[in-house]
């Protein structure tokens, strides 16, 4: 179905922003009660809601609580579904490691194991984080011939290793037997493509044991979820747009580059994202920007601080309507509402805000207003072709 | 799309009770009238929509108007067009005969010959059901060596015969001419495995119309839709649910068996399907409760009697409550207007209630309300992801 756009897209001077507050969909605390975004006082985003079309999406799909990666591929133009990130890669992006297509990625999980090499615990005793990392600082005297290798400490006994070089796959099998009580697998080919991947993987293992034989409860390494980048085709080849990417975070600076958006670097706060947009205004004709904390704050449960965060982004609107955007588009890749202390599936609100539209009922921009807007509850992945199509971006389709 | 579900699924306690009046969803009497179930006085319902999330769902899709058996297949989370059931199986369910798998259900008419044996009337001048039930004990002395023969009326001039043996397929073609003047078609194989049926049937044919020869005007049949029962997967092996039904009427426990669901016998009104949700509390994790009779009274034309059997079910609705279901679903599996005698294709109102949901602005439990809810008009396959979220019984995806 996407394709259609491919054969329809035009290339025009309008812009467009896509402004994110990540996880910003939310539940009431108590029954009868507000959300997160109705509670927030937000004049700003209800004047754009009141002038624009509002809905609210589904990133997924119904009732699928979407990951960070695959709620922002939905937000720019991808069904995540049909682009699978594996956990390797997962992993990679989400600790904002710049991985490059051809690298392949892996979950390492330090574990231990007994006398005979058999697996006593899966988790290592769940090492801190700073164990982690000294572990993997360890770990960064293998060497292989021919193979670049990055290992980076995740949360807890997790880590990333990433083995960058020529003819590389992630066509291997997991090395975690899944259970205690017997020896970790060799890393096997699934296909011949994966052979010398397996190879490198086991020269890794076996100097990573070395390394850490005297190590306790952390001697003994598991591997997991061997992946490369997905081919994604980028949002030039697919929908004609110049991205940029304008967020502070390394997970979405990461997930921004999988679909070929540039990216500017060492932005801290919501003013550098505004004098980014300005200073890169002539240059992008998409620019993504994300807000973290509005997420952050749900996943601490902190309801109040998450009101504040959203009240926050109401007062950086002006800065985006300054640089005159053809049509700006506020929603989140997610719901994280605080009282649930994680991402959820509820439908995620948007606003659409152009010309040529017609203004629904919504005054005031939230999930229960959005609801009651003009365009209900839609697939995420179809955002993208209302923007392309308030920018006057996609050509009649027939004559 | 559904394999997701699949890989994301997670065991935990909470329990799911589905709660379907067959055939809910009505039309007003006269322009400006209500439907019956706005009609209907159900407090206990317009509480549980108040403080619920609500919509209206297309069990197969728009403008199509289910079946009972696809009607139920979509709120188990089966995509009804992806599991067509066959015209044999459909009428071997409809007739609450308990089809196994290997089985060959067949639809069989009676018909009228003349001397020739071309085909005169493909109805047999729609003889009653009575009539039906009579030639159907009379061919019941059909004898076919190795198989088993079941020959069950259906109504008017349409039977059922099952066939039940090793070795059968139902990769034979209809006898049914679609004409009349000419002779019955031949029962023939359209691959090498529907050749044993197909000379079963054959069989079956020559020792009918030995049966019928003096019989008028029914002296002779024709075959439609050989089928056996279509392989889906459980709702066990696709959900990880452990599902029960607790349902009156044959049919509905015969489309639940179809999906793996366990089913109590011998209930025979709403106080045993609540005693049996009791007792049957602790051993599943999804109730199906089915009434039948808002569906029948639709079916008559009686608009009133279908007002009564919706306030009926309110009153049970408190029982369902006191076993604290976390997520409870109430629907219809298609809309029998009174108005219309019959089965429609208009969207069917649902509520759904649980925890950690956005209250919307649906007070009282109804067609109009219900487009007013949150989830406007969805597929009503999909309801299940709703129900499967609300109980936390799915993992995120990605990360």
């Amino acid at each position: 179905m996407q394709d259609i756009v491919r054969d329809l897209y035009i290339k025009n001077e309008k812009k467009i922003v896509l402004l994110v507050m990540d996880g910003v969909g939310g539940l009431p605390r108590e029954q009868g009660g507000k959300t997160e975004l109705e509670t927030a006082k937000t004049p700003n985003l209800d004047a754009l809601a009141a002038a624009g079309e509002c809905g609210l999406h589904l990133p997924i799909g119904f009732g699928i609580t979407p990951g960070s990666a695959p709620g922002h591929l939905a937000l720019f133009g991808y069904q995540p579904t049909d682009y699978p990130i594996g956990r390797g890669v997962v992993a990679a992006l989400g600790i904002g490691f710049p991985i490059q297509s051809g690298d392949v990625a892996v979950r390492v999980n330090f574990a231990t194991r007994d006398a005979e090499g058999r697996i006593t615990d899966r988790r290592a005793g769940r090492i801190p984080t700073e164990k982690c990392a000294e572990l993997c600082e360890l770990l960064s005297a293998v060497s292989i011939p021919g193979v670049q290798l990055f290992i980076k400490p995740v949360k807890d006994y997790r880590a990333v290793v990433i083995f960058r070089g020529e003819g590389l796959s992630d066509h291997v099998e997991d090395t975690d037997p899944q259970a205690t009580g017997v020896k970790p697998r060799d890393p096997k080919a699934t296909s011949s493509k994966g052979e010398k991947t397996a190879g490198i993987a086991g020269q890794f293992i076996r100097q990573a044991l070395e390394l850490l034989k005297d190590r306790k409860p952390a001697n003994a390494i598991l591997m997991r979820g061997f992946a490369e980048l997905p081919h994604i085709p980028s949002m030039q080849e697919r929908f004609g747009l110049d991205p940029v990417a304008l967020a502070v975070y390394p997970d979405y600076k990461g997930v921004s580059r999988l679909v070929g958006m540039d990216v500017v670097e060492d932005l801290q706060d919501l003013d550098a994202q505004a004098a980014a947009l300005r200073e890169n205004w002539d240059r992008f004709n998409f620019f993504f920007v994300h807000h973290k904390y509005t997420d952050s704050k749900g996943e601490d449960g902190d309801f109040e601080a998450k009101v504040a965060e959203i009240e926050k982004v109401d007062r950086f609107v002006p800065r985006i309507l300054e640089v005159k955007p053809d049509v700006l588009l506020v929603t989140g890749d997610h719901s994280t509402p605080a009282v649930m202390r994680a991402h959820s599936a509820h439908p995620v609100p948007f606003l659409l805000h152009a010309g040529n539209l017609r203004a629904d009922a919504v005054k005031e921009f939230g999930e229960r207003n959005c609801a009651q807007g003009l365009w209900g509850v839609i697939p995420g992945a179809m955002l993208i072709r209302l923007l392309l199509s308030a920018a006057e971006k996609l050509a009649k389709f027939g004559a």
